[in-house]
């Protein structure tokens, strides 16, 4: 059976890749005219205008696989949104695979490029510390979102990243509860010492404190062993049990919400006893009582960006490249100046 | 090339198909025998026991598509999660779609089913209104997981469905409000009069109300439009400015905790001033400052229901059941007694 290419049928209809896309996605923003045309061209060619057409017209080889780890994150979901929105709108089309937080995203990948003869891929969260030898069997352009494989050994120019900055943004982050007047500031890690973005954002809470000329202090310091809400909120009350502290920096989102519930189960209200900062900016912190403060990552920009690197390396315009992003800071009433 | 199943790979190994399934997944609760066995037999056949292997040995036709509706669902998070795990224990591998929740989930089952040669397929989330046209296009067995088509024309024995008795769950939300002294409750709901979720919802609300012979008041309902919490948070604030009530009921949690930031923005105190329910057990309800009170839903019992069904189904010893599961009252801190 003969394959038509989105690309085809924009040649043949006159109109452009998005817009054939659009049409066959049932996209409400297309003009009559250009829906017209693009149907026309699918009859004339023996295509039915119907998800049939579409099925024919995308071929496997037009397939970008995004690679999910760590299912449970909230934040990817935004992220997963607008990066199939855009993979669609050039002319891909989008194979989507979710993998728990402790299995291989690179296997996961080798393993469904051959399946799928895949253009490229990204990975939606992954280890930080990729080897040449561990990315060996991928053998399509791919780009890390979220994070830029810091702690691994990878040529530069031989993948792509998009991120933020995680130790910069933390630091940030800290470097504003200085600014208000705290000094006794509690971080929540995941873990300490890791190939892992709970490691860089620690490094950043250590880097603010030393330019602030605070001292360090271990007991500041507890690792909730995951990023899971239920961990966080022990560690959390762990924290409180063993020193004292004004403000409290936690490395994400959800973890702050758990500690905010577990400062309130301890008698103490955010922010007149304890203020609390994180990053991330997830839409459920906007709606805790009191919402959040939080360095909000830019989602959409993140997500139009790695699908922006990839269309250029597979129409071979691009090449690979490093973005950091910069987040935006969301005020919210969980933090108190005492200056 | 010859192409292994994980049947003859069982078979040959003189283990199960859920063993051999674990260890190409490398779970960790293997016998270490076990893993030699299936190990040894991958060897004889030809096969490195590594993921190509494992890309090898699970055909396309044992693939289970989960074609997930509304990617911003925070529920299905969970869900997907086991389903997952089920799946592959079962010795079937899945493929995952997500689509908007203004998209047809049923002509991305169909394009899927053509692509893949699909086994079967689960609908998480979806129209509750399917005709039996609609379905026609569809040549596996399906079950729909979280709603059971209630205003559809479907044979009950043409396909299966797992999900909670959403009108008996909203009416057991209300009665609790009425057993602990509250008369006027009101109700936040997506729409009115649509085939959906949240209007089997709202009957249960109605129902409530007429059984304790509480006269029904329109000022009491608000629509959000959406299930969305931005529109929820301005559904509640429209809803204190209109009128008075000691209670409200919100369709689900994530819009329950929108209200709770509504009330609290208007300067009222959950619960002293207004007690609030839900239905759907979200773990980031069971953080908010109160925590609410909601019917939780058993998330990973209907995952591994729906996955059961369709095993049966596909083993041919099965046949297409409909279950509805109860919830679980999760007591949050959200609803006071005024008796």
């Amino acid at each position: 059976m003969t394959h038509l290419t989105i690309k085809d049928i924009a040649k043949y209809s006159g109109t452009s890749v998005s817009t054939v896309s659009r049409v066959l996605n049932n996209h409400p923003d297309v003009s009559e005219k250009a829906r017209a045309q693009v149907m026309q061209t699918i009859e004339q060619y023996g295509f039915v205008p119907n998800n049939s057409a579409r099925n024919l017209v995308i071929r496997e080889s037009d397939t970008i696989a995004v690679v999910v780890r760590g299912i449970a994150n909230p934040f990817f979901t935004r992220i997963i949104k607008t990066i199939e929105r855009a993979i669609y709108s050039a002319g891909y089309s989008m194979s989507l695979h979710q993998i728990g937080s402790c299995e291989d995203e690179l296997m996961t990948a080798a393993m469904v490029e051959r399946e799928k003869r895949l253009r490229g891929i990204i990975f939606l969260g992954g280890r930080f510390n990729y080897a040449p030898a561990d990315v060996a069997m991928l053998r399509v352009p791919f780009v890390c979102c979220t994070y830029a494989n810091t702690f691994g050994a990878l040529e530069r120019d031989s993948f792509s990243s998009v991120a933020i900055d995680d130790k910069r943004e933390a630091y940030r982050a800290v470097r504003l509860l200085l600014e208000r007047g705290h000094r006794r500031i509690a971080a929540l890690i995941e873990t300490e010492g890791g190939n892992s973005i709970s490691q860089l954002r620690y490094e950043g809470y250590r880097a603010a404190l030393e330019d602030a000329g605070v001292p360090f202090e271990a007991a500041l310091i507890e690792c909730a062993g995951s990023f899971e809400m239920e961990d966080a909120y022990r560690a959390a009350t762990r924290l409180q049990e063993r020193t004292e502290f004004t403000a409290l920096f936690a490395i994400s989102d959800a973890m702050a919400m758990a500690a905010m519930k577990s400062l309130a189960d301890e008698g103490k209200r955010v922010p007149e006893d304890c203020s609390v900062i994180a990053i991330d900016g997830l839409e459920m912190t906007n709606y805790c009582v009191p919402t959040l403060t939080t360095l909000e990552q830019p989602a959409e920009e993140m997500a139009l960006e790695c699908v922006r690197i990839l269309e250029g390396l597979l129409q071979g315009d691009g090449k690979n490249s490093h973005v950091f992003m910069e987040t935006r800071l969301r005020e919210g009433t969980s933090v108190l100046s005492i200056k």
